[in-house]
């Protein structure tokens, strides 16, 4: 067991300052590093002392592991945090930390390697008798050997390339009839885009969700579930609300997903926080997909509703301490919301829109957190992933949490670029999102830009109109406003006095 | 059952803030009432509607009960909430709005009444073997009668004027030999003071905690407890840091105190949120003091330990719906402690430091909530209580809440006013505090100005070494700061960059 009293963060923004926060709740002093295009950056603030690595882009400063590595020395530095992203998920880096002497908070070198490769950790796990999406263990190149096995694992099946990624040389066949032409089409695309004409088959899931169990492990061999986050609301392939627990997961499932999540972290002897991730289809049948060995964005659900610190649980664990609870202690307390801020505009696909925050005001309230790391007047820069902030919501059960969501948004007040807030809004308050029946193609199959303009002119209008009647009352009877008269209600009135 | 569509918040700050948070929630519209010196407020801007009552002080405003209810007809509010302080514990006030067809977010007019005499609360609950501090039931005058009762009580007494208030006529006798002298005195001065020389005599508590129990009644005749709010750290006879659970309350106790507060609410009928508070001796005996009839200050510490809202319990029961959970269905969740950041200077007796925030930057991070009705730039009015934010924190124990708590208030930066947070923080790492072994004489016992210059001064002096240590050490090594080479650790690091 070795103390830690010096803690370096590779990483910055929001997940930056959230990592140190707890590290400073801890005793554990605190060392941030920035590029230049984030001098000013309220987690270089927060630091107890700041290391700058060099200008944008990242491969200039934050993945410069050896510039890295040599401020902890000179900083005597105990331990390294890599946050998500940059070099998180790199094996070679947390090799090198530990080969320093430095503690890496994260798993083993080898536990990054075979879970950073889907064929490695498909083997690791093989003989754990983890459920996986049925199809061929090795690619094939025979059709008629292919047809018989996509006759075994039923229609609809995907055809990948074996060398492939990016879309190229995937095929999917609805029904037996089309199959040879469509492996034929793949196999000369895969030949053509990568000189390799072998692909996989597998079992095609229509309607997939993205649930994820969230582990716990320590060095001493003990791991343990944290329940399930619900993460099937994408745009771009890319999660932007997550949830916990999940609307559609009983609780023998729920156990039957923790024990495969512990199965797969044991069989690459995992120790630290780390995320395995599940496709489920619409039987509710679930199959490994892969282990992030990292902490996640969306990490603060599970937070919310299991009381545990899950940066504390690292740290302590990468002190070499053993788990400090049992997975018969680990209950779900009601039920957590995540939406995504990103500085994106929903009406021109989910595009980056850069810009200065000429207002940030953060909601408030019982049950509601905000991990970000921008202040009002700042620019968000072009050169990382555009998310502002983490809004997080905990109420009694899913219901209330919605509502409590939806009432966190509108009172967010941002102004000066797009955010995805009203996107989020329009989610939360769809049928299907309400229901719990979506899966990762809500976004295709219900939203168009047009959906948000109704709901967010209207309340532009109402607004102004609400603005215009204000002018008016205030003289006459000191009212400051008498809204409302039309009927439609104005999810902005916060926003009012602003304008004024 | 009546749904309320519209709630006025008869209140101001940070009260009137939360309040309408959880109306928004539920759905419910929101109208602000304001004084003059209010206009800019954030509870003005956050309601759909708000209604300027007039200058201050409050009794042109704030505490104009037939203009708020002509607001209320105006604008066809359904129900209005008190908040704490103003018109929430004035059973007339009460009775006007229910008159007046509107519901009042708080108990009957009778109950009210009842708990705010301490004679006629008394009276209500003497038959329910609700533990009292020994003494006489009347008022006595014959001083040998009044030694034979005090030799029953036991020593030492408290003689206290029937007709008193304010300390006269009060005194306290340690032993035997002096009472009759000291029983001589009080009655003259009562005599002088108010004209009448009866007294009560009593069992002086020497080391009393102020232990409170949060109830919850709805107007079908259930009653629940949400167990205890330590709340013995006070400065000038007021709350300033409370804690759920308390460090002292046993599961056996806490059960005793929460049945006797049952029978203390059912005693008057009640419904709605109530408050019973008891003080309890060296011993852990514990008996009733007094009843609040509304909302209490530190309230948010019982909703993070029980994960209810209790103003979404408080609407609920106003609009006549029976409670939606029973006693066995409350759990203790972890440990929350709350100080209140008033705008005082502990260095000068606590008294209020009115002016303007300056910087006002709020704590962030996982199981921390800030309650406040102020945004930085404002003014504090000088015709208010000066309280500018309720920090609270939510842990998985008592030590884990206590390091959240000292992590948030040095996170949390404000400059232009003197503040509690100092204060706030000498409390929390004082051994006393840390032990659980305290009462409500914790700052004459062990607080004294110095106490903080030590402490604070000295980060300030670190603040200014590393500042200069900065200069240097940028430009050689394009380090941003290399601190804590002189073994001091400097708690208020994170303002750094607001001075440089």
């Amino acid at each position: 067991m070795q103390k830690i009293n010096k803690l370096l963060v590779a990483n910055r923004g929001e997940i930056s300052l959230r990592i140190m926060r707890t590290a400073k709740e801890m005793g554990i002093k605190t060392v941030a590093v920035y590029s230049e295009a984030d001098i000013n950056a309220p987690h270089v603030k927060f630091a107890d002392e700041a290391v700058c690595l060099g200008p944008p882009p990242s491969n200039q400063s934050y993945l410069l592991a050896d510039k890295i590595i040599e401020a902890c020395k000179d900083l005597k530095v105990d331990a390294i945090h890599p946050g998500y992203g940059f070099l998180s998920e790199n094996a070679g880096f947390a090799k090198k930390v530990t080969d320093a002497g430095i503690i890496f908070v994260g798993p083993s070198p080898s536990s990054i390697e075979v879970m950073g490769s889907k064929l490695a950790a498909k083997n690791a796990v093989s003989k754990y008798g983890i459920p996986m999406v049925p199809g061929t263990d090795e690619a094939i190149t025979d059709i008629q050997a292919a047809k018989v096995k996509a006759e075994e694992i039923g229609y609809p099946i995907l055809i990948k390339a074996s060398a492939g990624g990016g879309g190229k040389g995937m095929r999917i066949v609805k029904y037996e009839g089309e199959f040879e032409e469509q492996m034929q089409r793949a196999i000369s695309e895969a030949q053509s885009a990568f000189g390799d004409g072998a692909v996989f088959i597998e079992k095609y899931i229509t309607s997939p969700r993205h649930i994820e169990i969230q582990v716990l492990g320590d060095i001493h061999g003990n791991v343990v579930y944290l329940f399930e986050r619900e993460c099937s609301i994408q745009r771009r392939h890319q999660k932007v609300i997550e949830e916990a627990p999940s609307a559609v997961v009983s609780p023998s499932m729920r156990k039957a997903m923790g024990e495969a999540a512990v199965k797969v972290a044991k069989a690459c002897n995992y120790f630290g926080a780390g995320t395995v991730e599940f496709i489920v289809d619409e039987n509710l049948d679930f199959y490994f997909l892969e282990m992030n060995t990292r902490l996640q964005v969306e990490h603060p659900v599970t937070e919310m509703i299991t009381g545990k610190d899950l940066v504390k649980e690292q740290l302590l664990i990468a002190e070499g301490q053993p788990l400090t609870f049992a997975q018969e202690d680990l209950k779900i307390n009601g039920h957590a919301i995540e939406v995504r801020v990103y500085a994106e505009d929903p009406k021109n696909n989910f595009l980056p829109d850069i810009g200065r925050l000429a207002t940030y005001v953060r909601p408030q309230g019982h049950g509601i957190r905000v991990d970000d790391g921008f202040e009002e007047g700042m620019d968000i820069p072009i050169y990382y992933d555009p998310m502002i902030a983490k809004l997080i919501v905990h109420d009694e059960n899913r219901e209330k949490a919605i509502q409590k969501m939806l009432r966190a948004i509108l009172d967010y007040q941002i102004t000066g670029i797009e955010t995805t807030l009203a996107f989020c809004s329009f989610v939360l308050e769809h049928e299907a999102f309400v229901s719990g029946n979506f899966d990762t193609k809500f976004v295709e199959k219900y939203f168009s830009p047009d959906k948000l303009d109704v709901k967010w002119e209207e309340a532009e209008m109402e607004l102004l109109a609400s603005l215009a009647v204000d002018v008016l009352e205030k003289k006459k009877f000191g009212l400051k406003r008498v809204s409302g008269q039309n009927g439609i209600s104005n999810p902005r009135t916060n926003w009012k006095n602003r304008l004024i």
